[in-house]
């Protein structure tokens, strides 16, 4: 699969699932800047990489500025915010909880 | 954590465990140019994903040639080896198995 930053092309792109198989899913995110998505949680632990732009992940109450190379870690349960900062697109990893 | 391409210090660095969690064990490989892994097998889940450079990986006999940007899943208990075409880092996330 290709990860590379979309560039150009990343306001015409939207978050897709990239694959989900027995124990991880993984999808990239596009959020363009000032778009956010409200705070949630999921079972699984999560890892996110901003591949372009910059991000803020605000997690039980901290907030994590993530720009493009940078890669978080969220504990299983941890509500999380998202809001981007810039036109921004990221790798989510969730390891699936069973 | 920063994953950013380590460029010129490239050949300085090592590979080095980035976290283990109770789902999640991320690292990041450093392989200069025609040095390999031999064949090896985890029970987990793993997705690899280049950050510089080109590797080759090859999984139950077919050969998967990723440049950077590009991220490869592998099923649990896969066989694989690695060779580095150039010098390399990729980003090795395993679903640990229970």
């Amino acid at each position: 699969m290709d990860i590379r930053p979309l560039g150009a092309r990343l306001a015409q792109e939207r978050t897709v699932a990239l694959f989900k198989s027995a124990d991880l899913e993984v999808m990239r995110l596009v959020l363009l800047a000032g778009k956010s998505l409200p705070p949630h949680s999921v079972s699984g632990e999560i890892t996110v990489q901003c591949i372009e732009g910059c991000i803020d992940i605000t997690a039980d109450g901290h907030s994590h500025v993530l720009h493009a190379g940078q890669l978080l870690y969220l504990a299983g349960g941890i509500m999380h915010g998202v809001i981007a900062l810039q036109d921004s697109s990221a790798l989510v990893t969730v390891a699936l909880r069973k």
